[in-house]
């Protein structure tokens, strides 16, 4: 079913970044990653979506400033100016280290975080007004439409619905998808008051809120019960609010699998192969941004456990570490970046030999080599502390050619759909991972090929095509019951 | 109502501590701390109770060995024998670091805990002996007893119930009450599935497993309905697992007033007051073991921050911080004591003058100055980032002779009954604290007495006589319902 009314997609990141030629031309280039592959799978479905994003670079402002909808290719974008520091503030003050941190858990509680004024700066001028921008640039977009959808999306934007609804009412069905977990009440207790409860408020101004795993929307409810008092209906999915109900789902994020298939026979990928497979051994993988949440130190640590419990396996694996720099700027981040290349240090001083580096790592963000990675590993690391979903699982599962063991922690969203063929491990058990290492490098064969196919299977039964036609069918049978 | 079966108490801590004088006679000393005196209340009330414990001492275990009850005033105590490096394992490699951190919420998780084979040895080797030496002397102790009931407490036993079921069955009730916060699954699931399932299942062999608060209880029943799929019944209380429905309780835990009214006009008391009295200007109080949840860095950072924004105040007030050590022998809490130090010094270093120290840290375990401290505050800060119940608040509440007032953290057990006559303060907003701090001293006289006067009635409206009672009851209840 394709949409017929007229619909918005909202996110702070927009699908292209336009910049200028030497020769004074305007260029632009089409942006990547997990969230921008998904809203171009959504933009797809929806003819004629307009997609609305935040300006980037000089020469986003310029195209913002412009009057009426920038068309590229098959997309139609409307950029939003904001005041730079108004920006800074809703993006490195409040979104990335203390939302992310929360939602993540990522806090060293008896000491961080050390909320108080900064905190509430940063939410009034910065994330409030960032997200009135928005939320006025959704509203100039819905006048004349009919039947209106607006489809907000992630930790940025948690204010615009209920600005939003301040402007244009009742009208437009809002959808709200949340990209990182949903942390329990608990967690959200750590944000002062007029965040959480604010969050909360604005996020039940939406008709649907949507996230990746059942445990999420679950923990959104118990949120909505325990911080609001508001009336929850676990099993229905949903929670009353204001006069409202809002309606709980979750729709689990995959990936374009033809996207992938399709760079994995790329030259450069062909190319970064000769490396990787010249890498001595069996061949361990992980790829990740260096997060505080994807638990790079303790993924050595667990290696070089089972290198010391496991000497046969000397000079037999070689762990290949592509570990993209994330958030340099914070501190927490530069510490972690540090603590990923002494740890790699440790194991390979321990272990190593002339002959044999035990981990090569490379932080640095090179995507043919990591999808020569995903064609090539014998197994797959993907151990973190918490994450949304981690699309590496997915995209990996699909261009192995190894028959390739997924060693996943049950804190990923993943998790739920893929933990029956996967190696299931305790992110924070350095010997549980170890042992799972160990036992995918020595699986039989037989049993690796059942669960790569099942893996696969699993990956191709849920695309992101799937996943977008999921919510639009939600959305027509809100808009139904509703109506 | 006074039971009339036979009655057993099993708790780590005993409520005695033998040892040996000089002259080589058995001496012995009456315990002090919440747990205990709530414990002697249910002994005293249930006559002839039986009170199982942990020998501690030397003379301890010579009492261990010796057959039959130990009579002691009005106590019937059996102390059991644990190995010693079995205790270790249990106190100070699971219960203390591991239990109290992940209960607590005070790991910084992406680098800690690392869990692995150390946690499964002190699991096997130490937390099972132990809560199975536990359950054999209950067991021992139940025989010939009518209708008997078995009161376990607190997070060093949480494998007695299991344990005691294997050895006499399902007769005697099982009452389980845990002393520290139950925390969401989220948490729960730091630890690894033996510890995090076993715990649960073990706890669901009880009949009432009993917390502090309705958050701890409705905690409790989404940990077993999440990480074991138990059937819940949130409203009712009743988690049913097993073929068995167990009941969910909170029960406020209190003092008894007396004791700290008579306390309060011991003459060690009242040679602490002169120097209570003679700080200069309003007196700010906290009475806390130095334990990281406690959160006493921040309390001196958000007073430094009052300091601050209100120079009015200085040399206007005295922040009498009595800070007892604790688990000094943990790294991290010796990372903490010293934290404190510095926190303390810098607010000196800041505002200090030749006449007014901002700050007078004592870092002694000092009862009668607590109490003479208790008598005398102006404003009393709890900002625990997250505790059980925090008797403190209670204690001074009742013995306070200046209309103070309590500035009290929302994740206090004690908050679900104070909060509406406490300044209610987010632990983790230095902020909020420092409003919180200047409010209490600067509130008018009137609103400080009303405040004042419905804080001791809330305490007094529940003791730990009411404590005990409510308890008694829904074990009949219980009885009743299921006989």
């Amino acid at each position: 079913m394709v949409h017929r009314g007229g619909m918005v997609i909202v996110s702070n990141r927009a699908p292209v970044t336009f910049s200028r030629s030497e020769s004074g031309e305007r260029t632009y280039s089409r942006g990547a990653g997990g969230l921008v592959t998904a809203l171009n799978a959504v933009s797809r479905r929806a003819e004629g979506a307009l997609w609305i994003a935040s300006a980037a670079s000089e020469e986003d402002v310029r195209v913002a400033r412009e009057p009426g909808v920038c068309e590229i290719e098959d997309l139609r974008i409307v950029l939003v100016e904001h005041d730079p520091s108004a920006y800074d503030l809703m993006y490195n003050h409040l979104a990335n280290p203390l939302l992310w941190f929360v939602q993540h858990g990522l806090y060293d509680l008896p000491y961080a975080p050390e909320l108080g004024g900064e905190t509430l700066r940063a939410w009034e001028e910065g994330y409030l007004p960032t997200n009135r921008n928005f939320a006025r640039a959704t509203a100039e977009a819905l006048s004349g439409l009919e039947s209106p959808v607006v489809l907000l999306h992630d930790y940025h934007l948690y204010m615009v619905p209920e600005l939003l609804r301040e402007e244009v009412g009742e009208e437009p069905l809002i959808s709200f998808f949340v990209h990182i977990p949903w942390p329990e009440p608990g967690l959200w207790r750590v944000l002062p008051s007029y965040i959480r409860e604010g969050v909360l408020r604005s996020l039940l101004r939406s008709d649907i809120v949507a996230f990746h795993t059942r445990r999420y929307a679950r923990n959104f409810m118990a949120s909505a019960a325990e911080l609001l008092g508001a009336e929850v209906d676990p099993r229905g999915g949903a929670v009353r609010w204001g006069g409202r109900e809002v309606w709980v789902r979750s729709y689990p994020i995959s990936i374009d699998p033809a996207e992938f298939e399709e760079a994995a026979e790329s030259p450069e990928v062909l190319r970064e192969e000769e490396y990787v497979r010249n890498l001595p051994g069996a061949l361990l993988v992980r790829v990740d941004r260096a997060d505080l949440s994807k638990n790079v130190v303790r993924g050595f640590r667990a290696y070089g456990r089972m290198l010391e419990l496991h000497p046969e396996m000397r000079g037999r694996v070689t762990f290949l570490a592509q570990v993209q720099p994330s958030r340099g700027d914070i501190p927490e981040y530069a510490a972690y970046a540090e603590a990923i290349r002494r740890s790699a240090g440790e194991v390979n001083e321990a272990f190593g030999t002339p002959s044999w580096r035990p981990v090569e790592l490379s932080m640095q963000d090179n995507f043919p080599r990591s999808v020569a990675a995903y064609k090539n590993y014998d197994a797959l690391l993907v151990n973190a502390v918490r994450d949304g979903m981690n699309l590496v699982a997915k995209e990996a599962a699909v261009v192995n050619r190894k028959d390739g063991v997924l060693i996943l922690s049950e804190n990923a969203g993943a998790h739920e759909e893929l933990k029956d063929n996967a190696l299931s491990v305790n992110p924070f058990d350095l010997d549980d991972q170890a042992a799972a290492i160990h036992r995918a490098l020595t699986m039989p064969a037989a049993e690796r090929a059942r669960r790569a196919r099942a893996l696969r299977e699993a990956v191709l039964s849920n695309t992101i095509e799937d996943w977008v036609a999921a919510q639009m069918h939600d959305m027509a049978a809100r808009r139904k019951a509703f109506s």
